[in-house]
């Protein structure tokens, strides 16, 4: 059994964590960590976890929490997981970062869309970005997993093989992405009470949200150049569930659907967290939640020459604690499926 | 592998019963059988399935599918089921039956209340109530259970050890019950569209709800003799989850929560599914999202004399499929909790 | 123009007052009381009053407040309006207090639910309960009106007839009480978020809510005596709207629909907010949803001896805002309708 | 009083013209058309509508309804009122369109989108497109007015200013519309039971909606030429709201926020219908419910040479219902405003 702690474990993706993992025949929780719930019972806190949770909340202590466990998540804020991260620790128990903190590889992009100093820029080199289905051989071996967010997920996932395949133009890329609620976190604001949120849409983070420069990093390593998105996230009233809805100028006309599944079916061939939609078929969130999977589809626009990717995962699974428990398989050479094979939960 | 059969397969209690038997170790099923599908792919039904089912939906042939399943679970509405059972059948596999057809021993009271001729009384006697946790020995041998009711198993077993011990008086028992909408079911009905049941909640089958005889049954079992309640249903805009909120008047005063307690002590004392609150705690549905469990709460009011008992179930859960499942677990010797352990998902 | 100040604009229950009053020929805001908010637009705390409301937050002083305004409303939390009246306020304004500190007429009876002492217990006497249609008359003359609870305007008013008229047993008398999520208030607390609240139900405050002496004072000057009731509110994933569902026994067997329509009719046969529905029509909040329209509907029940009594009402309207501005109509001898004209909002 | 006849009043934007009309000093609603419901009460569909509408649905009599209504609003599927549109009518009395049958100039760019023949094409050139900011002069003595659908009222609005003063290149034009599930109507489909929509997001109609041609049609009248755009609708889990996030690239580097408001003011400067929000601020669509308006905002994007425009409505007000009450009103040579003033109901 491996043997796991959660620095914020009282959030909600590492609630989703527990979930997960109390579902995983090989790895054990030994330390819940927290910040606002020490000595509180985690299952007064997330009351699912009744009488399937015994523990106690501790606090976030890494450098103890390394000597107990053998990974350690961190599903905390931006900036925690950098503070706390040193050579020592990692000598003893491996990361999975579920915050920014070691997704972007130039450190000055990170302190200017962060709006923070980074507290270990020197581990940046070495932190493997753990978007699983495009960087699965990196992973392997890594000490320091940077699991991506869950607009990023998403949005990468969708174009990364057309603009690998030079199907579209980069320059043209836009991403409209429509998220949940929970991605918004459990602290107590009014704009996320439920009166403000239910019955209502909007846009937020307009042309400056924090996952951008994220999305451009890995674009650009598939167009083989530096790529600009606009990317307008908006804020739904459900508990669960990413969309995104991409657009792109094709790079030649007469492009075929053929065309374009072949682009897919190259990356992501045998993927079985990546389920390729038939034909004309548009992704929704509620056939994914609760699951690991990404939904795919598209709809070529001659009309435009554009064409419209679309993809629907859920953001605390695939878009968080289900991929770092991918991330965790890898890197511990089991099944990349254990513990994530329960189908999407509908309705 | 036990051979699964599902007759009415593309309802929701049916879509649910096949995500629970994926995760089943024991079980695979052979016949996703439908009325209104017939020969569609079961993932383009519910396309949470995509790439996980491959089969197609076929019909509702009981015969034929008893010739292939070892038990064939019936979701349909009353009325089916009793149509197609038959001696030759219940030779040849067990039979779960989801619907109402064979829960009420009088057939005249199923008669009055469903307004329905039964079909096949004659199994009447023969049948097993379903309710695992109150009927577990006699189910083992059973060819024919009647899986409960999801508003019926929650205020059932809410209720039942205060009566069994003789805590409060039979004839004072109210029950106010809350459900969300799937239990209204998946047909096309202008009252169960979004705009009608989003931003409401209504009671319905005010004083005649078709579940209240069954309740009434059993509640008279633990009485030992005849029993009637009030039963009013309430629809509440959210897609899974039952709350009974049950009323009676204490049998003496000066009852002391200890002696609550361990009237569901002794019910209920090793039951997993079963989980017992701890002091002051209300069960909320969202704890129980998705998974078997029902949560069991009291408060004693010494103003009026009276108990508030509370519990939370999920309708395609504990509330039809789970207890389905947990049914066929007993029925086969299984492990009760096989393909039923998966903690409830929040949010 | 009668000119209005408000006490605690920037809550749900003050912005709904503002909604209204927008929309009354005869008032006119001169005074937007805030705590949080002072010298902010208030159309950026409701950006729905954008261009419709010029003003800035002001803050909580009531003495200022009562040399500009004729009628000030207090909506803010209990013991703030006890804690401001004076006898040199009361001679320059009229007080509408939506707060509890006026409702009950014992001081010990409040002090001991609200565990509060009651700063102005000496105008307890003078303060007239403002629920509309039962005291009109005395409503004409008062000074000071405490706005009725939510909860109490529904339990109240469906149940007053039946027990003036002697029609039920008060001691026998339950309310199961379902509410939206705005009556929970605008305040940052985890429990109110949306991912909490949506997609769940739960009873809260179980025979102890504050509501419950409101209830009883009120229905035991219906009975000529004390009486005791079971009182349970829910939370329901929903904006607006509570929803009563009230068992009592019948007083003696034999009552027909008749009778009840009677005694209904006797209590509210010309008033307008009151709309008692057709037999067998159950209320649903989504019926009355953004009006000051209580509906009111109730089935007999003979197997059980019971009436089980429905209502409904949207909490903000009739259980607050609405209730306050149609006692201010009275207050000042106007057309009572004068504001509240509009029909509900449906879907 | 103008007397109004609706054919289609049992459909949610028929229940929405009789809530404004209900509010409407200088109107009166003397014939209730449906089609489904004939010889029922209409408060009998609509039950907030009880005590409040006493009259009986009639049929879709056309030719008889033009005898007794001075305007006829017709709130029906594509089709049915090119069909029944005749001189004869046209003599006795205004129609004002809410379905498609008259909103496109070209028949065929029509009867290609629609896949329907075109009834009555001989009355497309006099038709006028009531978008009333843009078109309120021609508006004022047409018998025939087409109004706008939800979608094309949000898009067109927030685009047309931008093309009209050049400051956008109409080529790059791209609109994310995300709807709430009013919109899809009141007809027992599957696909929009609550349980389908709550809880999920989904695209739908990519790059072949039919709203697409009517917003090509006006930005090409902006454009001073034909204009191509991708237009992609989404279904949100709410009752009412539409939200179009729309992108262009700028027609010149360095364009600035003033430019941009000094078109939308020139456009829309005495509109008390549009409200242009404050720099920075996204519209939301809690802030619009249930009123006329629409919200305007934007934000340059000068990483990627961008504009997003966003806006935000009421669909069955601002996009159904009440711009018909606005047309009506303008027809009529009423204040426009009359029965639309009312503040948006939040939350």
């Amino acid at each position: 059994m491996i043997k796991v702690g959660i620095i914020g474990a009282t959030g909600y993706a590492g609630a989703e964590l527990v979930r997960l993992l109390l579902n995983h025949k090989e790895a054990e929780i030994v330390w819940y960590g927290s910040r606002s719930y020490v000595d509180q019972k985690y299952a007064d806190v997330y009351r699912n976890y009744f009488q399937l949770v015994d523990n106690i909340c501790r606090d976030d202590n890494m450098e103890k929490m390394a000597e107990q466990a053998e990974v350690v998540f961190t599903a905390t804020p931006q900036g925690l997981c950098a503070s706390l991260v040193s050579e020592e620790i990692l000598k003893k128990t491996k990361i999975i970062d579920l915050s920014a903190d070691f997704r972007l590889k130039d450190v000055n992009v990170y302190e200017e869309w962060y709006n923070l100093k980074h507290a270990a820029p020197q581990y940046l080199p070495e932190a493997v970005y753990g978007l699983c289905e495009l960087y699965r051989e990196k992973i392997k071996g890594a000490r320091l997993v940077a699991n991506p967010g869950c607009y990023t997920t998403c949005s990468i996932l969708s174009l990364y093989p057309l603009i690998k395949e030079g199907l579209v133009d980069p320059a043209t890329v836009i991403i409209d992405a429509k998220s949940d609620t929970s991605g918004a976190g459990r602290g107590a604001k009014v704009q996320n009470l439920f009166c403000e949120v239910n019955e209502s849409i909007k846009a937020y983070g307009v042309a400056g949200h924090r996952h951008t420069p994220e999305i451009e990093e890995h674009l650009g390593y598939a167009a083989g150049k530096e790529v600009r998105v606009s990317f307008t996230p908006h804020l739904v009233p459900m508990n669960r569930g990413i969309l995104v809805t991409a657009y792109a100028s094709l790079s030649k006309q007469g492009l075929s659907e053929e065309d374009v599944k072949n682009a897919y079916r190259k990356a992501y061939g045998g993927e079985f967290f990546i389920r390729l939609l038939e034909e004309g078929v548009c992704p929704e969130t509620r056939w994914v939640e609760g699951s690991n999977f990404t939904d795919i589809g598209f709809k070529l626009d001659p009309r435009t020459n554009r064409i419209v990717v679309m993809a629907a995962l859920d953001n605390l699974v695939k878009g968080a604690a289900g991929q770092a428990v991918q991330n965790m398989n890898i890197l511990f050479g089991l099944d990349e499926k254990e513990g994530l094979r329960s189908a999407p939960v509908f309705p």
